[in-house]
């Protein structure tokens, strides 16, 4: 039995490492690229070679970032004295682009998880603690995912935070716009009970 | 309103130019690469290259094949007097790996549309010809698929063929294997019907 040529062969292995590729579609990129957009192809390589010489975690905000163009830091940004620490880049942007914040982002780059051996280390815990000790941190907003992991990781943020900043906040946690109480899940909704606000 | 760095956001759009890869996917295999698989990162780009540089189509099957190896070209594969007929290399391979077929193959690289500007010169049915005159194919098999155009391609090769070749066959059409006939769709239980065999 004949299988395809070993740099085909080799393309879709390459294709199989991104997240959520399986082996048939990785095959159908593979061909779709040979077949009908070598242009592409071309321009996929250039794109992620040029990525990953040049984008690097910003020494501040831990945010993917060029030497030339950080996003994310900005004067204008520390004038808010608020700081807000998030897990993932795509949790910054969403936070960016869904609300009108515009102070400066904080990214841990995951979560706390002991069994996969991610502790305050790994999380550049130590380079925050070292900004909010400055004193120009007014308010810290805990974005972390509403997880079992995430909640233990804002609940020791906040511990460390406490003694170094005058606010610690957590965004709220209830029932999401346009949902219906009726097809909510329980820990949701306990949560939605637990912040009720005045009106 | 901030975004990604423009390496990131070039990256992005590189990736949505892959088949069924949208803005969302393509921000976390983007995020992915750079956070997690830095040298997978550097592997496909190697790879992508490498594929567009070192693969051409075969002057004589159509399929995808490297200078000094196309795996379907072979002294033995001529000698079994077959040759089979499909639309893609994806197809080739379906047969190759699920069949016991080890005859000669002809890619089309797609199927007759004329909406689409693919006419008989886009699938290379002048090279098919030239091959079938030369009287060393004693069965053509062919194997496109069963929908409208698949259907008229089959025909159309046929038509041609026909003067050309002793034995023009198409693959069955009927039930699929572990399919129930109450689920199973008129247009193949009517194929199924029509092509009933004597046991």
């Amino acid at each position: 039995m004949s299988s395809y040529s070993p740099k085909l062969t080799r393309l879709i292995d390459a294709l199989r490492r991104l997240p959520g590729v399986g082996p048939k579609s990785a095959q159908r990129m593979a061909l779709h690229l040979l077949q009908r957009d070598r242009e592409g192809a071309a321009f996929l390589a250039r794109s992620v070679s040029e990525a990953m010489e040049g984008i690097n975690q910003c020494p501040r905000t831990r945010m993917f970032c060029e030497p030339d163009h950080c996003g994310f830091c900005s004067a204008r940004r520390d004038d808010t004295g608020q700081l807000c620490v998030v897990e993932n880049p795509a949790d910054l942007l969403a936070i960016e682009s869904g609300t009108g914040y515009r102070g400066r982002y904080f990214v841990l780059m995951g979560r706390l998880s002991p069994l996969d051996g991610i502790g305050p280390e790994q999380l550049g815990l130590s380079l925050l603690i070292e900004q909010l000790s400055k004193g120009d941190v007014r308010e810290l907003i805990i974005a972390t995912n509403p997880t079992v992991e995430g909640e233990a990781t804002a609940h020791y943020i906040a511990e460390l935070a406490k003694a170094r900043v005058v606010k610690v906040t957590r965004i709220a946690h209830g029932v999401p716009m346009g949902g219906e109480l009726e097809y909510v899940d329980g820990g949701t909704l306990n949560h939605a009970f637990a912040g009720r606000q005045l009106l």
